[in-house]
């Protein structure tokens, strides 16, 4: 693709398909980013619908689906569970807390329901393998793990320009994620600082995923040793080791990926993909509005499309995976790419704590 | 300081103080930084002055000093360190390749004369420790390693804006410092590819310091243990382990440094500086002007001196050293100082040998 293709067409959708008919989704956990980004992005769509509703309590879930027309059904998690107004969805979009991932996977992949899963894939590797024993063995299941990176225009246009050559032999990541989430959630009990909700960390598994997928996605290449420091200090972080981590993970092609990730710090994001010819830069990135730097020789360009926020990405990743099921297509990112950056957070942990490189 | 000031005195010399006299600089080493920068910084300079020069041959010697009316002696190698033509130079500056440090600063030591030196200090710790020895032992000599991006102005500017707290806490720091070595000087041969003259690597070791070192300075914090990955593949890059390297620092106070450096990538350089509160992000860095961009919650401003490339910092090193010179004052970044990037630099290639984190 030539230049000027980049900038006429950066938003284009290579990847949709002519698809008919809607997938109506059974939305399960209703925190703020449900609510606020999940639904809106099925209900803005002409192919996605929320159709029913699933929380803690029924008043919880009937609260929320008087706000939604489209709702037919407000469920407990345990009537989702039990399979209940199972016809009124197609697919279901789980967005609980990473460690009540797997019993609601389990449920949808048992009644034949597809599943678009949050990030990171469950609370541990182990319980990652189970979802994907689930899947495998259900009819007909398709999952895909909830990478808004994988569709939003500047990453899909980093991973063209890597793959047509544009920054030479990719040689060096440095990726970053940070938020100050004691200051966004004022809230010392919140799930995202609990181990047994959140999985072993704080800030690897939240926000590390980030820069280690997009990674992956961008290179089309897989993880391969881990290396890692963490530390916690601040009041709210006792019992997670995170409160900042940093880590370099030798990706396929030896690539060195130099990443770090902390709840408690200024907010940015960054990715920065350096190559023998030239330089590709997401920033800010994850956070919001991707803006990106293109750099070759001594000629560097601004490829920015500023609109595009948490909204626009949710919305893309919507229709990205009904167009995907309508059109009877598995999306790149299944339960065993998930699996993959589980094994990279693991990792992580284990090595900070033996001190020692970690072979994936 | 407030911000106003940021802006206004941008380029203070918060270090000077006033002198008189000038120092008259014997020039040992000829490369091209030398004569093009090195000796043209010191006849710039009302305080500075190249009155010796020493290379290979007194051919090579006087060739160079044919072009520069200040120069009073050209000698050879082994004339200076029979200290010929003494009575003519205050001070040496040595520029010769890493594992010719030791003998000229001994020689330089033993006729009493004060020190400028390349980083890094020399192709091992253990010879960088005998350099330490050899000032210790003279009578009255000043040595400063000569890591210009002590007195850059945006660096000195990053240094105060970290330690009156703009950023709050540091907690990250990413590091990079890359160029394509056998595009800019198409030679397999040359010193910075040969271990016997370069020391243990190509790119941590001739510019990886530059993130290491000037990390320590803006903080002001030693490093504490080393985590390290490295790879050569590319022709040219085959007596070397690292035709790039990945390596996390941390840093007293629990800072996590992910560091990178390549002689083989595209040009660039960068430091940015995380906080809890806000950021720093020098870049470009090391390789020509620096542009500051600091940051803090949601506004971000740009500090940028885009006329303060190589030739200045050269001009504000030779008056710095010389500056302190004339008012008996020992500028911070002594032997003692550069020993511990020499280590730090070694654990880098330990760790990724050995697949360790290496305690400082």
């Amino acid at each position: 693709m030539d230049l000027e293709g980049h900038f006429d067409d950066f938003e284009r959708r290579d990847w949709e398909e002519d698809a008919e008919g809607t997938v109506r989704f059974a939305m399960v956990g209703l925190g703020w980013w449900t609510r606020e980004y999940a639904v809106p992005a099925t209900n803005e769509s002409d192919i996605c619908e929320t159709t029913v509703v699933v929380s803690s309590s029924t008043e919880k879930a009937e609260d929320f689906a008087a706000e939604v027309d489209t709702v037919e059904a407000a469920l407990t998690y345990d009537e989702f569970q039990d399979g209940e107004a199972a016809e009124h969805y197609d697919a279901v979009y789980v967005a609980t807390p990473n460690a009540l991932h797997l019993p609601y996977v389990e449920a949808a992949a048992e009644s034949g329901k597809d599943v678009l899963l949050e990030k990171p894939m469950e609370a541990s590797s182990e319980r990652a393998e189970q979802i994907v024993e689930a899947v495998d063995a259900a009819d007909d299941v398709t999952l895909m793990v909830a990478y808004r990176m994988h569709t939003d225009p500047a990453v899909r246009r980093m991973r063209e320009l890597v793959e047509s050559g544009f920054i030479g032999e990719p040689a060096h990541v440095h990726g970053h994620m940070g938020q100050p989430l004691l200051e966004m959630i004022p809230d010392p009990d919140q799930w995202r600082l609990d181990p047994d909700l959140a999985g072993p960390g704080a800030s690897v598994t939240d926000l590390g995923i980030y820069p280690i997928n997009t990674t992956r996605f961008v290179l089309d290449s897989a993880p391969q040793s881990v290396q890692a420091a963490t530390y916690s200090g601040a009041e709210g972080f006792e019992d997670v080791p995170d409160e900042r981590a940093a880590f370099t993970i030798t990706y396929e092609g030896n690539v060195l990926a130099s990443m770090t990730a902390s709840q408690n710090v200024h907010k940015n994001g960054f990715l920065r993909i350096t190559g023998t010819e030239g330089e590709l830069l997401l920033e800010p990135a994850f956070l919001g509005p991707s803006d990106l730097t293109v750099s070759r020789g001594d000629v560097e360009a601004d490829l920015t499309l500023p609109e595009w926020g948490e909204k626009q990405q949710m919305n893309e990743e919507f229709e990205y995976f009904a167009n995907h099921l309508l059109t009877d297509r598995q999306p790149p990112g299944d339960a065993e790419h998930g699996l993959v950056d589980m094994r990279a957070i693991e990792a992580v942990f284990e090595s900070a704590e033996r001190g020692e490189r970690i072979d994936l």
